[in-house]
């Protein structure tokens, strides 16, 4: 199951739909967002998909987590979202 | 129980500390935060607020939701953590 990266330019309908099928998919989904702006799209997408899967009959909650990546030989601290039902 | 406000300026290891003590004592907390930064703050929050409370034994897990708040007589739309075991 890949990660699903979002970015201050995430489109919040796009991650929401993508939250949504691997959750149907997987029963779990995991979101990475680094800097305040991606991580207000993540929870945006994250209040969407809730809705879509909850059509499903499927409630999912979140654990969030820091997490380090290296981008450019540089390491950052993203948040991780875990959404599960 | 009130809900807990955090603002783009708001520390995180406080907000931290009043969401474990909150959920220690009510087994539920709200968050409310508007805009991208507040919502940033309100995630890290959570995340050190969840290590407070697994240290306790207790397993917390959010639900994101849209809300509307009136500020000055302008509605804007606030994101609501609903934060439980």
């Amino acid at each position: 199951m890949d990660t699903i990266k979002v970015s201050a330019n995430s489109r919040t309908s796009a991650v929401a739909g993508a939250i949504a099928g691997v959750v149907r998919e997987h029963r779990r989904a995991e979101v990475q967002a680094i800097g305040a702006a991606a991580v207000n799209q993540a929870i945006k997408a994250l209040v969407i998909a809730t809705g879509y899967l909850k059509n499903d009959g499927i409630n999912v909650a979140c654990v969030p987590e820091f997490t380090e990546v290296t981008i450019e030989d540089k390491v950052r601290t993203a948040i991780k979202l875990i959404i599960e039902p």
